[in-house]
């Protein structure tokens, strides 16, 4: 077993997908990770989509939706894995800068890489191992109340939200948010998760801007 | 075994859920369909992507999630939910027209459903066994090429494509057309289907008021 098989739990049949999880486009145009991270991003959806129902069974629709697109997220999925270490058996471009997207796409290519490997039900078993990583995560951080709370306070000078329905019969919500000078845009076919996206790119901007 | 589990060949254990899939919120607004919408969505996603990956295996990530997006809109999945004559068991407030969302949610929470009554592998059989609906919609229509030529020979008297990229790390791009002074927007994660989007929106515009 490799570093990967091990962090993870699970020994591939085919070492080949293993490899091409792990292989960066930079290093081969050919057979890389790129369509193993269209299949894993369906599976990570649908494995969380199903965890938060039955975790949250209580909770309307909107709510898990929400719930679901903070763990789905770039951001989450990153730390994930960079837990599991993944970068460090990555085949990339020396040149390359690993950013938080390259963390991302390694854990859903790995995890595509499994699923064609075995079956849903093994990346079920292996997403439950690792789900401990989530448990952080499972609370809604309210980004948009944040900002508010912010403004109040004086600590930022500009907000302005504004959410419009762009085309009804697609339910296609575009929230824009204007603050200090600066706009923000949230995309989402619910009202409240649009706002949620635009809020929470205002609120990591006026992070990084206070340091 | 009821008109619908005839038409999918599918017995429910649990015959609550194949009442609840089929209950708009107009007649009860706690047990209804939201939530199996919710659910099934992302099942039907990981199904179509699974299903495509092997059907098409030489074509790159960016065609395939095309293909997706186009086998996954509200009017594909309205129209199998139509063939399935899912409408007809459903129980709904009489006031309420029955319009393609609520036929491609249908779909959705019945999917769903099954899902919450057996297993992802029983999922996948009876997506098997209806995927030759999907057959006839798995050639990638060219909507912007169709606008183009319309607009060439004169059907439509202005036609500006605009896409840019919103927030770079997120990867978001929006496309604008502008046609005949109307404005259609399509939100991707890629550029090639964020205009396929905001071209199919034209396109449908278009044939509509020619109508």
């Amino acid at each position: 077993m490799n570093e990967v098989e091990k962090f993870i739990g699970y020994k591939f049949k085919n070492k080949k997908l293993l490899t091409q999880s792990l292989t960066h486009k930079s290093v081969n145009t050919q057979i890389n990770y790129e369509k193993f991270e269209f299949i894993g991003d369906s599976i990570i959806n649908f494995y969380i989509t199903d965890w938060l129902y039955k975790k949250f069974n209580n909770e309307k629709e909107n709510n898990l939706s929400i719930r679901r697109s903070q763990l789905v997220s770039k951001k989450n999925l990153s730390q994930i894995s960079k837990k599991l270490n993944l970068h460090k058996s990555i085949k990339i471009d020396d040149n390359i800068n690993i950013s938080d997207r390259i963390h991302c796409d390694l854990f859903e290519s790995l995890i595509g890489a499994i699923y064609l490997d075995s079956s849903y039900g093994e990346v079920k078993k292996i997403m439950n191992y690792i789900s401990f990583y989530f448990i952080k995560t499972n609370t809604i951080y309210d980004f948009k109340g944040t900002l508010i709370s912010l403004f109040k306070k004086g600590k930022i000078k500009n907000f302005f939200l504004d959410t419009i329905i762009y085309k009804k019969d697609k339910k296609i919500y575009v929230s824009k948010i204007e603050m200090n000078g600066f706009y923000f845009y949230g995309f989402d076919t619910s009202k409240k998760n649009a706002e949620m996206n635009s809020a929470q790119l205002a609120y990591n901007f006026y992070k990084k801007s206070i340091l």
